[in-house]
Formats: structure tokens, sequence, C-alpha cells
């Protein structure tokens, strides 16, 4: 398949233009966005994306910050290369794809993050913990939390770490899809986002 | 107040950084970030945005398409000052409003677009037919209905003029704001956002 | 399997104690009690129950009207047979179940209703503005939408014919659903309940 | 006011038949709904309702249950007074109002429960650890939280007392509500409801 270069200037690439593989998460179009503009991109952020999945936050932050370095850590080495696809199909040059289990590969990682996106990983709470360390005053850090056990554990990781300018939001995207003659609302699970700022 | 310029590359200012008015509406910043993303803007992209209401559509889409023009349509003289006043203070130049009222005033508006946001109107359905007209092929159009009649009359007008590609999402924010010691859960009303596409 | 009378003064069966077959409507729990407290049933209530699916209503209200007549109104043999057979399960003697496609089966009925359950069916205009014939001041009718098509009809047809005392409602539910060691939030996808009165 | 005795066999009194004071809190109707059937209410059950508020939940199990008896606890005299006029209007006679904070005042209650409603209180977590000793095996708990703290001590105290049949449910309703010649959806804010049995 051709690239297909994203011509526009705005976040929401539709889902089903990224290659996808069964059983990989990946975060909605909907609540990517919510997670691309909690994390505040500047042109040239370097961002860490953790728990990348199928690469939707890593591909979309590398085309809003050409001048930035999105470094995106995956445990799995099939996933890695899921992502590295998605990057290719979109022609994103800035995106570096880390092989590595968050949190002991973090000190591994090239630069030190002004943003992290936090999208999955097996303690949230430990990771949260590592990441705060290397992020910079004016750092901001975005997660999901899809199940109630990490909504505790981001919650109590912000509340610990004094994280700033806290936001968290529920985010239910009911979608109308046509079943033969009719429109049927449809729900897609709620997500949970967290987000805040370091503060010096 | 000094203007505060948002030097981010990520669309999704913060709602309290608009000057508001009260009863004057303002698609918040969830819905905005889900209206701008189904508009798919270009760096020079003409947008119609009308029932402009506080502006905060046309101050964002101003400042993601630097080279394009954002033409902001509303019918009130003081909210059309208000646009004017939130423009000012994210130093927005490319955003001009026009007092008048839609579907009146379209043929009087300076450019024709490229896409269109409706936000607001008396009947709904017989403006989005008069944008339609000048809407050139490959153009967007993207509404909200809080209301039954508009979520109505605009599925109407969809479907009768044959716009392609259509999503139809409703969206339910729940946010988590702290009341003494706890955090709440506190919902927003639930907005249809539907938007699609003219074909050739 | 033997019969698991439900002991209960209150409402809900859960879902899972009825007897389902593949591609059958159900009104899930949560839906069910709110279709039920609308239509505010008397212990010798006649109830029409239009399109009545798995009959989880009609079992329901078989057991909250035990001096009652529940009329369940079906097209097609098997599901019609499942019903008879949930009402066994239930030992729900006061269901008796139609054989027939409304609004022509209507006036066939044995009793006139004094509340009208509409859980589906082709034309839900046509079959609602039949059923207000039948329907005596005093009477309730409530009635479930799942996709825009049908909230309209019904929307329509209740401000037609002049129902009083209308609600509308939008149902959503998130359940929290333990997969392996997590609980993970889960959305059901959501349904419109509408309910108003005939007034003399 | 006249007593206004509900002459139906289902719950879901309208909300704004109760009498309110400024400021306590009640169970919304949909919510209502959920909590009585989760009860699993018998004729004759023992309910104690914790933190009763407006008195809505003593009502209608009142109602429900008329060989049965509803112990509401509630710490203000105020509050109590009005759950007693609550009672009164709706001429309920087997509720018993006990001011007293809980879990201080549990053991002078005058019954063991069968089922308890947990709707408030300080500190959720030890006022449910305290009622779990007074349910006997077969009886059940419901509880209410509308934060996220309320949510993590009824969890941790549901895994930690082995609470089984354990349900959680977040629900949102939206109400279409009439504004001038339109329909508005407008949300009420969510609310998680727990519940669970003890098994022998």
């Amino acid at each position: 398949m051709a690239a297909l270069p994203w011509q526009y200037v705005t976040p929401g690439i539709p889902d089903d233009l990224f290659e996808r593989l069964p059983g990989i998460p990946m975060s909605q179009r909907e609540i990517r966005l919510l997670l691309l503009s909690y994390l505040r991109l500047e042109r040239d952020s370097v961002v860490w994306d953790i728990g990348a999945g199928t690469g939707t936050i890593s591909v979309e932050a590398g085309l809003l910050c050409p001048a930035g370095q999105i470094i995106a850590v995956e445990r799995d080495e099939e996933v890695a290369s899921l992502i590295r696809r998605n990057c290719d199909r979109f022609q994103v040059k800035n995106v570096q794809v880390i092989e590595g289990s968050a949190p002991d590969c973090l000190p591994d990682l090239p630069l030190p993050p002004q943003r992290v996106c936090i999208e999955g990983g097996r303690s949230l709470k430990t990771i949260f913990a590592e990441v705060w360390k290397y992020l910079p005053a004016g750092g901001r850090v975005v997660a999901t939390a899809a199940n109630l056990e990490n909504l505790y554990q981001l919650s109590e990781g912000f509340a610990e770490w004094q994280v700033r300018h806290v936001e968290v939001v529920q985010l239910a995207v009911n979608r109308l899809e046509r079943q033969g003659i009719n429109q049927v609302f449809t729900a897609s699970d709620p997500i949970f986002v967290l987000s805040g700022e370091k503060v010096g």
C-alpha cells in the first residue's frame, strides 16, 4: 500500500487508516484528540509514548511536531514493527521505536522527555513514578485508564507526586452507525484520561 | 489583559482562557477538538464559522491555518465584538467577523468556503442547504446539535443533499471536579456532532 | 430446567436468568426497570407488550400485576414460543402471547389496554397511532428507540397525538466487568425511552 | 398538602413528588430504580437505609415491603424530620427514622438487616465494614458513589470482605428537556452503583 500522507493540520486521523493487529490496543480517534490536546505539543517537543500499541499517538505527534522527536516505547517486537509500519504509512520520520519494557528501559532512552503519554503498562503507578523523575519543570504527562485499577493507580500517583493543573475526564462516545436502513446508536467503552503538569 | 498567544501546535485551548459573555454559547474544549478534527483543516483553508458565538472555533482555526482565512458570521453586534476581542487575545489576525444573519448574509461573504462549521442559527436546515451551494467538491461541513430538533434538521439536510462520508457522534464528557476533599463526577450536556464531505 | 420463580417484589430480573435466542432483542435489565417504572403498573393493569421479543417485560409485568392481564404481541412464531417458555420459567400465568403483526392484529386483541409498551415493530409511528386509539384516558404508553429513525417517529407521534406528561430519557450504562485481574469499564449501547399519558 | 399515596406497584416515584430541602441529597428516580432492584426486596424485608437523605429509598422500600421494616439512619435532625414528612406524604407507616451517625449508631438499631442501602456517610469503608457484621448470609448490600474516593473505598471494602455476586454499574441519564420550542439534551451527573451479596 502506498504511503498516505495526512495533509491536514488538524489531528484525528480516522482509525481505519492505520494498520492494525488483532488484540493490539489502539487509542480511538476521539480519545487520541484529547490525549494530544492535553499534551500541549510544541513544534519541537520531545515526546515519550509509553505502551504505544498501534502507534497512533506517535504518528500524530510526529506529524504535529516536525522539529520534535517522538520516542515510542513498546515491549513487544511485533507491535514495535507495527508502529514502524504505521509511521512509514504516514511518512513520519521523527519517531524512534524502542523495544523495551517500562519502567526498566527508561534510563536507556536517547532523550529526556518534555511530554509523556502513558497508554499502558504492567504497573502504571511505578511507570508514572519513574517517568516523573525524567520530566523537567513545565513538562506535561497524560495517561489513559480503561479499568478501575489503572484509574486508582494513576490517581494515587498524581496525588503523591503533586502533579499540578490536573484534569481527569471520562469520555463516552456514541456513534450513529448505519445498520440496514436505520442509524443505530452504538457506544464505545468509556476511557478515563488524566493529565497534568510538573511545576519547578 | 495582555495578549496570551497560544504557543502550542495542538488545538484545545482551555475554556477559561477565552473571554465569555453570559448567555453566549461556547463550544466546550472537547467538542471543539472534534469539530476542528472533522473539519480537516489545511494550512491555507478558507473556513466559514456560522453562528460563531464566543469565537473559539474561529480562534483555533485561525491559529491552525496561518495561511488561511476564517470568516465568522454572527448576527449580534455585541457577540461579534466578543469574537474580535477573543481573536485579539490570542493574536489571531486572519479571522474576519461579519455581522449578519445566515443564510441571508451568505451571498455577501468575501470568499467561498472550503470548510464550514455550523454552530447555530434559527433554521439549521435552511442554513445548511444554502451553505451547501457555496461548498466546492472536496469541501467539508461540520455541525453541532444540542437539541433534538437540530439533530433532525441536520440529519435530514445531510440525507437530502447527499453528504458523503457522514459521521454522527454523540459526545458525553464527565469531568472529575474537586469539591472539598472529594473528586466528584460531573457531567456535561451531551452534544451531537455531524460531519461530512461534498463529492464532486 | 426447573421453574425459577422470582421471589422478590422488586423488578429487575438479571438478564441471564431468561432463556434467550440468538438475534432476538431483549430489553436489558436497566432499561427494563425504566420501562416498567414509566408504565406505572397497578395490581390489575391490562398491558399490551408490542414487539415483545424475549418477553422480559411481559414476565416482569405479569409478576408485578398478579390480578392483571398481559398481552404480548409477537410476529414470529419461534419468538412467541420463547416468550411462553420464559413465562413458564418464572411461573407467570397471566401473560397471553398473540402471534401477529402490529398494527394489523391490534383489533383482534382480547382486551383494550391500560398500559402499552412498544418495544419494536416495522413502523413505530403507525403502531403508535393505532395503539393510541385503544388507549383510554389515564392510560400510559412507553416506547424504546435504539436508532434515530425510531426516535424521530416516536417523537413526532407523541407530538401529533398530544401525549401528555411526556418524558424522554437516554440511558447509558457502563458496567465494570472483570477481565483477568482488572475491572474494565464496558459500555452498553444507549437507548432512548419515551413515555407519556393520555388525558381524557 | 394532602397525602399522595402512590397507587402503583412499580417503583420510581417522580422526584418532584417528594418534599425536598436545599442541599440535601436525593437519589434521582433512575438511580433509585437501580438501588431498589439490586436490593432484591421481599414483602417482609428488614432494610437499613444509611445516610437516607431525602428518604426516597425508605419511602419506596416501605411501599414495596408492606410486611417489612425500614430503618432509616440519618445524622441530621432536620433531615430526619424531612424523611418523616416524606413518609407521611406517601402514607408509609413502616419506616422508622433513627437519628444517629453510622457506624456508631448501628449497634443501637432495633433490628438486624436483611438488606442494606448505603447512600452516604463520612467514611464509607468503615460503615461498610460494620454493616457487614450485621448482615446475615443471603443478605444484600447496595451503595452509591458519586465521587472517586467513595468508589475506591467501597470497591476496596467489597473486595476485602469478599462480597459475592458483585455488580458495579455507572449510570448516565440524559434527559430531553423542553427549552422554548426546542428539546435539549441535558445530562445528570453520573453515579456508580455497587451491589452484592453475603454468602454464608
